[in-house]
């Protein structure tokens, strides 16, 4: 048996989660540090985390394994981002504009802007461009330490732009390091053709749609917007059935602008997520918590629409929940790709301990995109998805916002960031 | 007489304040926008702003002239911070928790943590390490784009430490690029020598620092908190009277938690700003309105303390006042250092629109500063201060919080901050 090939030593401070599985409720509010640690790899996976003293025996080094000297630095496993909207075409800076003057999210959707708008060029774009766009995305994403992403189609809302932005998730699969983890999300929006006419959609969707992509391999997830003016709580509840009767696993947008019970049915229906759940409601905080539906909050989305409130995260915490987080990365409510952005409006407006947020920005976050077996945090076993940080510790991460701490990044086992960046005089 | 001995070229926008002077109130609201410019430069200050085929008459490039390819890029000019207090020694990151978990900033103080904790340090720490301290920290600050601050003493509260941290200012002057304004804060607290005794404390200022400080020449401004607590209006009136009629400039930390007619006073005394402005009252943006102190705003406060509230800043710029925006670093109430997160700040949660926020960051901030001859526009006659964005327009820059967007920084023609960090694959 060969030996390890990589040796990341001399970590000022290793910091990992709570536990190496999903952690809820007060669990999620501590965080495992050890001292002056080292990580040893071999073919990208994790066969060593200890004192350097230790690492003999357990996972010897094989002659020519490559050392990355951490000199001091503070080590996280790399974050999870649960909830994004990567391929997506153009921008919607219009809008923009009107929402910063305070125009709502669904006053901007009545009057023609808002998901249809980034349908309609999502429908024009060519596939290689699209591609293109999101490996860009994904080169921001890893430069604020995102080293898994889910990703969610939604802005097609037809068979052919559903598959391509779908295909275009698989296409990067071989040409980009981030893990990206592929929702269906047909159920974004009811597109012009079938406007008023919401089950038959749904049912299209389900016909002629859904099995092409499990032919295809190309989700893992379906997902449905369950809200005011786009799909209804019975509407959500029988098309997420049969989604599930088709092998897919769940997630569910609920909850985001107002409460209609869709929480509830994320957790009846055994989602493994529910997600944004600003307007949740108590009885719904409840059944969540005794689910093991995650719960993703997206505080980017309260913070990019100015909507001056964010979701009962202690609430959801207090009741034994479990809390993730994501960016929710879109053009409309949320342009926002980064995670350590995301952590500090967790910190700072979400109102998480910066210990809560760190277990939200991994295990949990792999837990809700399924796959805390190989990441979130830094076990034998796992994938070496690192982060080093130049900050004296953990907390000065929160404690100083605006800078960017992140020195190098490793995503299996590979060098994916390495700051080179520096003030020159 | 030599040409121009630097071209920048290629700007696919140039984007400038709405005037080479302060903007005030609905002028505020705009900026100048050109398409395909260029920019010349000889001996760090600028000759030549416009289309390139201008630029042979106006300013002659010199034979060897450099020329940096902006590849169309977005150039706005470096960003001032109007207020930091950046000469201090340590972290406050254990009372950082107290605050995330509620406490008040002042039952922080009054429990022995606050100001004077980082007095302590900052008496302790000895003139070359706060120096190499301050270095660090004017890194940090260039690579999110500033390229001028205003820096306060007031962690020393004693002759001896307010003269080191003042002269540490000075040293940065001779050894890094980022230009820093001296301001003379030694009425930032009442220290322990003087406790209960405010009046004595500040003739104590008057009568044996201040004189030092201006024979020295450590500091254009002085300042002082004026706050329950920390010293009355009365004192704040007479001691800003007396250190004017020494010759310095002045600044007021008016109105951070409870209005006490400090905001009134900075514009009555003609002081060139008012600082905070959080609970500044109607009557006071009236008075500040009508004269020529500028309002410094620090939304990095409000969101560092989670205090829920904002300065009113769309109500000074309707009732016609000058807006500048600060970050306050400090380790106790704003550990942010980035202008280019007090902008998003400004934005997402000040409610400024993206124009008055960068009137604001550039010009104003100049002009709060007592620099709006030489820096805060791109104009002939000023300092190359510059910075080139990585995005397609400017109001991208609020657009995608988060992103690091900055390629490259000029600092008197000098390139400070050249971006080589990428993705690697």
């Amino acid at each position: 048996m060969s030996g390890a090939d990589l040796i990341v030593s001399r970590i000022g401070q290793l910091v990992n989660p709570a536990s190496d599985r999903v952690a809820r409720g007060g669990e999620a509010g501590r965080l495992r540090v050890e001292r002056d640690a080292c990580i040893a790899a071999r073919d990208g996976r994790i066969c060593y985390v200890g004192p350097e003293s230790g690492l003999g025996s357990a996972c010897r080094p094989a002659p020519g394994a490559r050392e990355i000297d951490a000199g001091g630095a503070v080590a996280l496993p790399g974050f999870v981002d649960a909830h994004t909207h990567l391929p997506f075409a153009g921008t919607r800076q219009d809008e923009f504009r009107l929402k910063l003057q305070g125009a709502s999210y669904q006053e901007i959707a009545a009057a023609g802007g808002g998901i249809r708008s980034t349908v309609r060029r999502t429908r024009e774009i060519g596939a290689g461009e699209l591609l293109a766009a999101c490996r860009l995305r994904l080169d921001r994403m890893l430069l604020s330490g995102t080293t898994t992403a889910e990703a969610k189609s939604g802005y097609g809302l037809d068979a052919e732009t559903e598959l391509k932005q779908l295909r275009a998730l698989r296409g990067l699969a071989g040409s980009h390091p981030l893990e990206v983890v592929p929702t269906f999300m047909g159920a974004h929006e009811i597109p012009d053709e079938f406007r008023g006419r919401n089950r038959d959609y749904l049912e299209h969707l389900l016909r002629e749609v859904l099995p092409q992509v499990r032919r295809e391999g190309l989700a893992e997830f379906v997902d449905i917007f369950c809200e005011d003016g786009y799909f209804s709580y019975a509407e959500a509840e029988a098309y997420l059935a049969a989604a599930a009767a088709m092998g897919f696993r769940l997630k569910v947008h609920a909850d985001e602008f107002t409460s209609n019970g869709a929480g509830e049915l994320a957790a009846r229906l055994g989602a493994l997520s529910a997600e944004h759940l600003i307007a949740v409601s108590d009885d719904e905080i409840a059944a969540l918590a005794a689910s093991d539906t995650a719960c993703v909050l997206l505080p980017g989305v309260s913070f990019f629409l100015r909507l001056g409130r964010y979701a009962p995260a202690r609430k959801i915490l207090d009741a034994g929940g479990i809390v993730a987080l994501g960016s929710d990365f879109n053009p409309g409510s949320s342009m926002i790709s980064s995670m350590l952005f995301v952590f500090h409006l967790a910190v700072f407006q979400l109102g998480l301990t910066i210990e809560q947020a760190l277990n939200a920005a991994t295990i949990n976050a792999a837990y809700a995109v399924g796959r805390q077996e190989r990441v979130g945090s830094l076990a034998v076993g796992k994938d070496l998805d690192l982060l080093l940080l130049d900050v004296p510790d953990y907390p000065y991460l929160a404690y100083h916002p605006g800078i960017d701490p992140l020195r190098l990044a490793l995503k299996s086992g590979r060098v994916v960031v390495r700051d080179r960046r520096r003030a020159e005089e």
